[in-house]
Parts: structure tokens; sequence; C-alpha cells
């Protein structure tokens, strides 16, 4: 059982907190958010409430720190938490920028801890098998991945929301959902050598831009094609493309009313096959499977390299959206 | 009923020329090809044939010509026979440069002749009903679009084939199966301001390229993201994504061996819906559109200044190819 | 807000109790329950327990029942109910025999007092919708049903629970699932002339029966096929065929987990069209609507002699089953 | 290569005539029929017309004969044809009573030629894969069956065509459809042990009967259920649900415009999965059957107990559909 403390107790922290609930491997027992509104909830799911995050990772009842907080923060707060001994579970964008997430990397390893990022959707189980698929090489040469998580859920939050500022979320959609578009990209294309990025404001008030297309080309020369778009009701597909067949994976509803996924294979010389999904919750099998990395029961299934490679994609994104250029990304 | 002669008698002649048997509006009485063994089947079918185009353009019985040619070739040949007063209904790509398309379509106003294009997907029912939607507005502001042509027929061809040279497929896969999400993308969306491509050969022994990934970037800002691969099983999609909803159409086959469509229609507040398509023939419904514009029955669908934005963005295609960078599309 | 006595706390009952939380159109304040167990629950729930149904019916503070009791029970504790003045909803049958049914009914019209059954299916927006097409004569002249409710919820119970009872179940699945596609086609196509039922078991331990086919030919002339098997996993469906179309709802998931509904519809002349469903809660629409009926707000959407007609149907399925002939069923 | 003469040249009989152009296993040589229309349409294609069925059937160059004849007629000419050494393939149904179809097997078996039976659903592709895995075991033991193969084709003939004829068509829809449905249940479930048949016109003008349902119950213990209707938009379903899981074969569109069918298999503790089978042409798979049998290249793989037991159970229909009670199939 990890005792751990959550760092930001906003939307996402809450459901979290919900989520662990009588975990059995992982469980809450303290809480630092800034908003006095928080220490209520805090202390109606049994946890210490504080805002003092220092204090919060050096109480020797603490084990590990599950971050919640602005994209901005992630970095300095994985290093103070690793250099104080904490395992660390981080929402994503692990980091902003490649020498961000190559410090807290660091600081983990040097420190003996685990270090687990929010990248869900590599736990859904049609994205589990598809992923095998590829590995095993049922796919044959893999040859370009299309990938999109839209939504309109943000359309409803004030203008002034951290997520939808430009601080926070440089490239508009891109660390909203299109963040995990890439970290699936990545896992199995491998790291990124260029980005062509486009982000507007075309179908709402999101003045950070509501629409962003991508079109990033792996050091494989494989390409990715990703859309994130804001604005439009759900859609979230990931496909990709291989020598010896297609795979698609289709989330039938928004993960927050789940409804399950479809997975459809084109195999050449097979029949098309569509194997239904019922729902499953990836974010906690992602938190469970942070728990047994600390645990040392089992690595974390996200190898560091390409938590790396995923942010330093992330940063071309952001150039290549502010240059309308293509971006070379950094891997080195 | 148009008189009309085929020229090119190659893979794609000979369906055209089965295709419009017995068909009331339009009738094949000649034929030019330069393989002899296309005689016999021109005779076969009941065509003059020939091998001199001159000729055929210039036969008082013949009001309209079929380019099933090498791309290289269209621009001079619709020249030619606008002079000679035919109307011209020609294969896509129209032209490989925007010079030549400029020509082309000036040609066929200046002499009053017909231009049509072999764009049938344009024809196909569920996409005349996507258009439809986007048009009266019940996608709201059309926001980006995501488009897929993906096929393995082409793996069969003897290497020196000219679908698979780099004079008439300068960027592999864009003139076999990419012109035509192209041309829906300017359809929907307008004339294009910017391209960044990627052409590789990743999965096949088509030296040319058999994996395309494209991010293009319309004037009105939208972006489509265009996907076209000669090397993976049979996929066709063409999504657009808009701020009240968005629409997918969805091939069930290949068109060689057709099984109908799905559009699936996801509406902010309403239920997800999907209809399905029967096969329809698209191809001999453009070639009847030609003819009904021909006989000034009504106007062809597809106007000229969308046949140019579209050859404008392929020749930004082909030099994005090349160049590895963002490239502007000439408008003006 | 309607105060009710939940009657019967077993599985069913917890879980109609939990759906209530906090509602606002109807509360439980009580329970009745034999179990010693449900005490706990009952308190925990913030309900008023007993072992005394007659303290109940007759305590002022309580204005409705819920009966989630024996199947037997039902019109003996119905007519009790509704002589001590209080609103009635009965979980499914409403009784055993047409005799039965209409002393229930008579009861409750006499008192003055709303009677209700647990029907959900019929609030199931996807069935709402067919009903409506129906009724608006989109699918033309009604001409026969299809209806399947299968699943392998009981096998897990031991072997000496009520619901697998000769007794309580006297066909098997029929009171299990198969009643509430009877409702469905008593609803759609009227009163039942005569039934043919065959219970078997086939594959199971359930020595009751566990696969149920009949073939139920209403008044109007009308088939419906009801299938209804308790040793498979989970399916659901109802279709209707009718001289200008048919449509079909059918479950992608068991009521328990759901995954919401399609809905297709093939109608003459149109293209096929498939409406996706998400998850809603018909049982809990059920007892708001009895909520408002009991209130006067709204006439209980089910009609008294479909109530009537669904039981006197049921009683002939039970002749059927042990005779194996035709029965005709009991209308005046 | 068997040389064949096809007997009736009607609706059907064309068809047949159609698919075997070319065909390297089985030629059209003569053609007999009544009607002076189809004298030219034998010699157009390349068969001797005669309006002699003893001649044909005694012409030495002819190997086997193709009855597409009415109903009525098909015993008598099976039992013609094999006592000239003739193999013999017939439409369905094989015979209209149980006595007919002994004769025409015995006399089959007493010549030594083969006998075959239109019922081409046997060979589509997911009904292969569907008998498969109920013999595999797949499905766990076997339970009960759903079936319906309805259309509107029929419509548009005039009143007077035998098809529509009671002599013919003595429960309507059974001949025409529900035909073959019963042979798959037979093929699955074994020989039937008494039937609960209704057929009623109720949504059109064919004045025999445009809607069946049918309770069909199996010697061992498992009913099917049957739905055949004349009047409403095309569904063709064959489902069987068994105790480790179902499987329902769904057929995209009519056989005669065809898009392929889907085969879902829901297995306990398994994901749903849903196969898309392209269009294949069953009825030319079991003529080329019938000739390979013929051969004796391979056995027929309909068996002959399975034929007669299918026309075992359809006399039963006939008796139910007139009695209105359920009536036992003669089986020894």
């Amino acid at each position: 059982m990890l005792k751990a403390a959550i760092i930001g107790l906003g939307w996402w922290g809450r459901i979290i907190a919900g989520l662990l609930k009588g975990n059995p491997k992982l469980r809450l027992v303290g809480a630092v958010a800034l908003d006095p509104a928080a220490e209520r909830f805090a202390i109606e799911h049994g946890m210490a409430f504080s805002n003092d995050f220092d204090a919060a990772i050096n109480d020797p009842g603490i084990e590990a720190v599950i971050l919640c907080t602005l994209h901005s923060q992630h970095c300095e707060q994985i290093v103070r938490a690793a250099h104080a001994k904490k395992h660390v579970f981080c929402e994503k964008p692990l980091s902003l920028s490649r020498a961000d997430v190559l410090k807290a990397v660091a600081a983990c390893n040097e420190n003996g801890v685990a270090l687990a990022v929010g990248h869900e959707k590599r736990f859904e189980p049609p994205i589990v098998e598809l992923f095998r698929m590829a590995a095993a090489g049922e796919l044959g040469t893999l040859l370009q991945v299309e990938a999109n998580f839209s939504q309109d859920k943000l359309l409803g939050l004030p203008p002034d929301n951290w997520r939808l500022s430009e601080k926070e979320a440089p490239a508009g959609p891109m660390t909203a959902t299109g963040i995990h578009l890439l970290d699936l990209s990545v896992g199995l294309l491998g790291p990124v050598d260029s980005v062509c990025a486009r982000v507007r404001q075309l179908g709402s008030a999101l003045t950070n831009g509501d629409t962003l297309g991508a079109l990033v080309t792996h050091k494989n020369g494989c390409n990715s094609l990703i859309s994130a778009i804001l604005a439009t009701p759900f859609d979230g597909r990931f496909a990709v493309y291989g020598s010896k067949g297609w795979a698609e994976v289709r989330d039938k509803a928004h993960p927050e009313a789940p409804q399950g996924w479809t997975l459809t294979v084109n195999s050449r010389d097979k029949q098309k096959q569509v194997t239904e999904y019922p729902p499953a919750n990836a974010v906690l099998a992602n938190l469970e499977a942070f728990a047994d990395a600390a645990a040392g029961r089992a690595p974390y299934p996200v190898p560091q390299e390409q938590m790396i490679a995923n942010i330093s994609a992330l940063e071309a994104v952001f150039k290549s959206a502010r240059s309308g250029q293509v971006e070379p990304v950094q891997n080195t």
C-alpha cells in the first residue's frame, strides 16, 4: 500500500481522489492545495490537508506525490519531490520543455524514485492490444499514424482558467488532448525528427486556439498526423497503418461518460474485424501501475526515453505553432 | 447523346469504356491509343480506332474527348482538343502545375467547350450529403478535415509502370489517390495557403514513395490532414469537424469491388447517427454530369476555380515533398 | 416529493434504494423486509425499518409502496396497500394470473391510487422512439415483432433461490426477462389471442428451465416471436417489422453495466440508419413517472388495459409451457 | 466438366444460366422450357433448346439437370431424371411433402446419381464459419436459433404468378424464403419434432399470406424461431445461442445486390467481435459443389437425412398454418 499525497485538488485532482477510494495499492493520505475550498473536500475524503508543498513532501508518512498542478510547475515539483525521496506521479504534460523533462527524469533517477505520467490512454485495453499487435509484427512495417482527440468540454470554462492560458497551454489543444496522441505516436514510432503544427482560433471564444493540426515526422521516417480540436463534439481515434494491415481504435464516447471502444483490424487477405471493448478505467490502471513501480513489483510501462522524446517533440510543436515552419526536434 | 472519343485505353480507359456501354447520354465512338493491343479492344467495343490524336480531335463526328493518358500529357491534350472545339473530360490530376491548369482552363473557356475532371469522389452519395450538410451550416463553422485514401492495388504493377515514375507521380501516392482528397478539401474549405508534405518509401518496393502525409493549410485558416499510402490494405475516410458537429464518410471497401459507405454524423446534443449507403457508380455519375454540361443541360458541379486551386496546391505538395519545408501556394 | 416505503430489500430492492438517493420526486422513508440483515442496510440509507407490512402501509407518513417482493405476493400486497390508500409501484410481473391482475387493478382504481409496474424497458430512449415511430405510422402497418432478452446472470444464484423456483417462475426465463418483451409486444400490437411456448433445461443446472421460445399471436393477427434464455451471454433485441420499414433496438451491454443502445431503421427507399443512444437510467425514469402519476402531474405511461393484457398472456404462456399446445388467452 | 440441361428458364433459371457462363466445372448445354420466349434466351446462351423434358433427360450428351421448375413438379422430375441416370440439382423446396422427398432421394440413390438442392445460404462464408464454430463446440451446448429472411421483392409480381399461389406456396413466405432458414436450423439442431406456424395477410395484396412466424421444436429439445415476411424491406439474420456464446450472421443487403455480411460473436469472458465478410457468390458455390459431387470429387455438403428432415418439417409447417395448432413432424 503506497501512501501518497495529492498536490492540487482542482477538477482533475478530485476525480483522482474519488477513483482511489478504497484502492488496495495506493491510498491518498494527504492533500496540498492553495484553494481553501479544497480543505473541506480533503477532510471529507480522509486526507490531511495542507497548503504547504514542502511540508507534505517532507512528511515521513508520505511515500509518493500525485501532481495535479499547473503544467509549468511540474518540473520543479518533480525535482523537489524526488529529492525528498518521494515517488512521483505527474499529470501530463510532464513538462513544457526538453530541458525541464531531462531535469525531472534525472532527479528521479538520482534519488531512486519512480516517475509516472498521466498518459492513461496507454492503459486503455484496445490501445494495449494495438501496441501488442504492432510489436508482434502483425501489422508489418509501420508506415503512418492518424490520431484525433477532440471535444468541447473546455468551452464552458471561464476565459481566465489556466488551462486556456498562453503560458500553460502554449499551443492551445496540444496540452489539453494532443499530448496524449503524441505520447502514443512516440510509443509506437519512436523519437520525433521534426514537426509542422498549426493552431488557430476558428470556432469558439478560446483566444488561445481551438484547432490544432500537426504533421509529426519521426526519426524512422514515419509520419503521425495529429488532430486536436476544442470546439467540436467529442471524437477519439488512433489508427496505425502498416505494410500488412491497419488497426484503428475508436472511443465510443468521451472518457468522462465512457461507453467503451471499438478496435477495427484490417489485415491483407483476412476479413475486417471489429472488436467491441467495454469501458475500463484506464486512469486507475495507470495509478496502480505507478504503485507497482514504486513498490518494485513491476517496471512502469512507459519508458523514460519515451517521456523525454514526447516532451522534446512537444517543445517543437510549440515552436512550429509560433513560427509556422517545420521545426526540428532536439533529441541529443 | 454526346459522341466521344476515348484517348488512352490502358487499365482505366477500358474500365470507362465498359461503364459507358449503352449509356443514353454519352457514347464512345472512337478510341485513340498507341498500344496496338488496344485496337482489338476498341473494335470489339464498337469504336473506330486510331493512333493519331489529331485525326481524332479533327473528326467532325466526334464532339468530346475523354483523356485517360499520362498525367504530363493532360495539359497539352486539353488545349489541343479545346481548340478543335471538343468538350474535354480529363482524368485526374488535371495537370501537374498551376501554369498548366490555367492554360487548360483558359483554352476550354476561349473555345466554349466544357471541361470536366475525373474526381468521382465528389459524386459519391454520402460525400454529396456531407457537402450539403456543410453548405447548409448543419456542422457550424468548419474547422478541420481529415482524409485518407490508401490501398495496395499498385503493389502488383511492374516497377517501370508510368504510374510509379517520378515524372508522372512526383509525390508518389499524391497523384494516385491523394489528389482526390485534396480536391474534396478544396471543395469544402477553399483555396490552399501553404502545404507541408512528406513522402517516403517505407513498406514496399515502390522507390517513388509509398507513404504520404500532408498538412494542408487553407486560406481560411483551416487545416486538412491528408494521408495516402500505397502499401497498406484499403482504407477510405473523409471527415470534417465543425463547431456544431462532425461528419465522417467511410468506404466499406475499395471502389473496384464496392460495398457502399457509412456516413457518421455527430452533432452536439443529438445522438450519433450512422447512415448506410449502398454502392453507387460515382464514376458514371461524373461522366454523365460531363455530358449534361457539354449539352448545356446543367453546369458541371466542380467549379473551375476549384480545379485551379486544387492543382495550385498540388504543385506545392510536390515542392514540399522535395524541400521538406512548408511551401506557399501560388493563388494569383 | 412522494414519501415511499420499499417492501423487500433483496438484490433488486437495494438497487432501487441506491438509485433513489437524493431524488427530488420520490424519497424512501421506510423499508419492510423479513431478513434481519436488511435492517442495517435500511438504517444506513436513512429508512425506518420494519418487518411488518401492515404497520408500514398504515403509517400515515408513507404515501406509496414499492414492491420488490416475491411474484406470488404481488397481488395481495397491491390490494392491501391500495386499501390503505397508498400508491403502488410493483416490480414485474404484476401478478401471475389474469384473476390476480384484475383484482390488483380494481383495488387501485377503487381507492384512487396510482399503480405502476417495473417495466423499465418502456422508458429506454430508443424504445420510446420506436413506439413513437410506430404510432406515427412511419413503419406502415405493423406485421411482426421479434424480441430477445437473454443473459447468464442467474447462473450464479444458489439453486434454492426463489427466482429459480417453479412456484415463482412457472415458465423459467419468462418471469425473469421474457415478461419485459411481452409487455413491449402488447404495447405495440395489443392484446394477445393465443400463445405457443416451450421452456426447456438445455444448457445449465437451472432445473426450472433455461431456454424459452414463444410464438405469441395477437388479436390483430400479428405475431411476436419471443426468446428468453438464462444460460447464454447477454443479448437484448427488440425489432418490429412493418409494411413501410422495420426498426430494431439493440442493447450494447447488460443493463447492469450499460453501454447504451443502437436503433436501426430500415425504411423502403431510404438509406438504412443506425442511431447510437448513450446509456440512460430507465429504471429511475420509470420510478419518477410513478411519482408524477401519484402526484397527479401526468398519467402513468403504461395503460392499465396493457397491464391486464400482459398478465393475461403470461398466464397462457405458463399453460402452454406445461401443455405443449397452443393456449388461448382469456381477454374478457 | 459436367454437361447439364437447365429445366425452367424463368427469373431464377436465367440467373443461374448467367452465373454458369464460362464455368470450368459445369456447363449448360441444353435448356427445357415451355415458354417460347425462352428459346431465344437459350440459343443466345449457346444451349440446345427443347420443350420436351423426356427428350432432354434421355439425351446422352447431358449428364445432369438443374431444376428451376414449379415446386409441385420437383419430385416427379427428380425421379424421372434419376431413372435416366442424370445427376440432379433441384431448386428449393426439394418437395412439398415427406412422401415426395423420400421418393426423390430413393430414386437418386437407386440410380447412383448425385442430388443437390438450392439452399445456397449453406454456402455463405459467414454461415460456413458459424456451422464450424458450432461443430467445434465453441458456442457450447446449442440452445436456440432465431432466423429471419424478409423482403419485398415479390410485391411487384402479378397476382397470378405461381410463386404466390396456394398450390405452389401453401404457407406463403415459407417456400419463398422461410425454407432456407428451416434448412439451416435442421443443419444445426437436427430433425424437428413439432411445429407451430402462423401465416397471415397483413401488409400487402398477397392473398396467400405475407407474414409468417413459426416456433419450431427440434427433437433435441431446442427451438428455432423463424420469421419470413414478404411485405417489409429486406432483412436477413441467422443467430444461434449456446451455453458458451452466441453467433449472429446478418446480411447487409438483399442477395440480389449483395454487400456482404457481418458475423457477430459474443462469447462469455471475451470481447464481442464483429467480422465483416465481403460479398461472395454462394449460389455458384452450391452449383460447383454439385458438380464436384456428380464427379465424385467430394460428397455434397448437405446430407440427405437433412434434406428429408427439412421437407418433413415443411409439411408440418403447412399443416400448422392451416390448423392453427401444434403439429407433430413425421420422422420415421
